[in-house]
């Protein structure tokens, strides 16, 4: 598995079909769309594909015109779909290269090759993003800024299947990651399909909870819980697919859970400090091991704090002066609360600007905080 | 316990001593600050509280100087260490009234009455806020804004004490939510500690993990661990001095997690579909009684997304033409990549305004999305 180097500015394939609608086929197309790249689009229900297309994401695949010869085909399917939609996919000679975008590999890959699909045009794929909301409306253009994208090209997939595939997932604005299907499935376990299942067991407590408890909910509980959210049907279907590699890493959790528990009681009952340290060391340096939101490749930010009133016209000002000391601005996050009278604006600019942009600030009123 | 209302512009306590300048401490002061508050600050670390005070928080409290006395001191010290700390404080007569930040609250109200601190003039309190990251430097004036923050008064606390630290978490930006010691220790159990010890048994597992798995971590994961980042000595002492409750919510996750295994592990050897689906449910109905970011009493903002050239001075256009129609952008956050020429710009408006800065924007030729 090699990550391969960050976002490249290069177009993606000049037409594409889109087959499947919900959040994740129409994003790829809003975003394919953004590069210049013609869509087609298509859903087995047909109000989510015009959905889709008043949305801006492309436009009808005609149903019985077999002329239409895109670049590529993307099955944006269930994973117990992507075969059957690929082999009639094929079958109709829809596209010249393929791929699909379902959270388990081996699955869809073994039913394709049972079904006679041909692999050499295939290249199976995985983006690493989703959101909690569903559907076409749900999708943004963004949705894949950054994010890894798994390929995991079949023993049979042409070269040139895999490379027409890297250039739509860059295209994209994500960051293609080769590796093969059982690899594949066996890291998202971990990474994803686990982590799922722990976020909905801890949500699963809050269901009879009293509201007074909800009360003191803090950001942390929200983020704790948030992708136990997700669309229920999609995900048992995910965890079936991946099931032995998930149930190991869910057992350790468990086992490491159920022995804090009984630590604990133990000390509630007068058995002396017994301590969850180890715990949390472990907890602690599994995270430090996560990479950054865009990887560890891409440049890192600087934040410049700057106190703003909150009232129309501060912001223009604010960017005004970083605008006129030459300085971009790469992100901005603004916190405040409706009954006060200011906010704070987070500033990321390049470390190299910083001090440039915390002068020219500094010398036009503005209270930074350095 | 009853949740009070939103935000009040009111001023908070005219003088302020705060007892640990850690996280909490120096946001506090900062916060406190910013509303006119004079601050004094002191910490068993000197040079913590000389850092803070370099931040702005306010000024070094004089050692030996008995005259000082505030209408509130806060004591932001560990659970173990507060009721020690207010009595060393009511010794000298520091402050009118007095509260604490402890992430528990029954043992520092018994510790403090048998130390026989005088309990009418402390309220015990609780922010429900914090950051992986700790100590003076990583304080920040918005910490509070919108969130919950619990009050626990003694029977023995005076109706003044309570009024002026109700004052106090206002003034922060914070919601003050009233209960008793004990349902605030049992709530918490439910909603952080055992939500903390969950994340670090699920982050535990990424502590041996392959690089190449980690390769393929999104968003999901970092929100399921972030918590678990957190320091762990605090946290050690803060599931000590709530072992039994919390001991109660990780034994019934950590059940239902070996039940998820279980079912899955059967499923792989060939046992027929067994399906997860009721704990995804369970799980997805828990994550919907949550309360949004600021409570569901404050107001929600419609979002407009906007594209944007990734150069500088577009953020300035676009906030001139928000400003030109009169529309205060309440949040704004942009999300693009590095190579990519373009960003998406999503800006939280007021509801009512939202068709104003459509049409505004689409006026002066800026792509919007409806």
């Amino acid at each position: 598995m090699t990550p391969v180097s960050p976002v490249d500015p290069s177009p993606g394939p000049a037409t594409v079909a889109i087959i499947g609608t919900g959040l994740i086929g129409t994003s790829i197309a809003l975003a394919l769309r953004e590069r210049g790249s013609s869509v087609w689009l298509a859903d087995q229900d047909p109000a989510a594909a015009r959905l889709a297309a008043q949305l801006g994401a492309g436009d009808l695949l005609p149903e019985t015109d077999r002329g239409v010869t895109a670049d590529v085909a993307v099955i944006a399917v269930p994973p117990d779909a992507v075969a059957d939609t690929l082999a009639a996919a094929q079958e109709r000679g829809l596209a010249r290269y393929y791929t699909d975008v379902a959270s388990v590999k081996q699955l869809p890959v073994a039913q394709a090759r049972d079904r006679g699909c041909d692999l050499a045009s295939y290249v199976p794929g995985h983006p690493l993003a989703g959101r909690e909301k569903h559907g076409p409306a749900a999708a943004r253009a963004d949705l894949f800024l950054g994010r890894s994208w798994a390929l995991c090209p079949t023993p049979e997939t042409s070269d040139e299947a895999t490379a027409t595939i890297t250039s739509l997932v860059r295209a994209c604005g994500a960051v293609p990651v080769r590796t093969d299907a059982a690899a594949h499935d066996r890291w998202v376990a971990l990474v994803s399909h686990a982590p799922h299942l722990v976020a909905a067991a801890m949500a699963a407590r809050l269901e009879e909870a009293p509201a007074e408890a909800l009360d003191l909910a803090g950001q942390g509980l929200r983020d704790v819980t948030r992708v136990a959210a997700g669309e229920v049907g999609l995900w048992t279907q995910i965890l079936a697919a991946n099931a032995a590699p998930v149930a190991e890493v869910l057992a350790a959790v468990a086992a490491d859970l159920a022995e804090a528990a009984r630590l604990l009681a133990q000390e509630a009952d007068g058995g002396g400090p017994k301590g969850v340290a180890g715990l949390l060391d472990r907890g602690q340096a599994g995270v430090a091991r996560i990479p950054g939101k865009h990887g560890g490749e891409l440049r890192e930010f600087a934040l410049v704090q700057v106190v703003i009133p909150d009232r129309p016209g501060e912001l223009t000002r604010l960017f005004d002066a970083a605008g006129a000391a030459g300085v971009n601005i790469e992100d901005v996050r603004i916190e405040h609360s409706p009954g006060l009278p200011v906010g704070v604006a987070e500033l990321s600019v390049r470390p190299a600007e910083a001090d440039t942009l915390l002068d020219a600030l500094e010398a036009g009123g503005w209270p930074v905080r350095r």
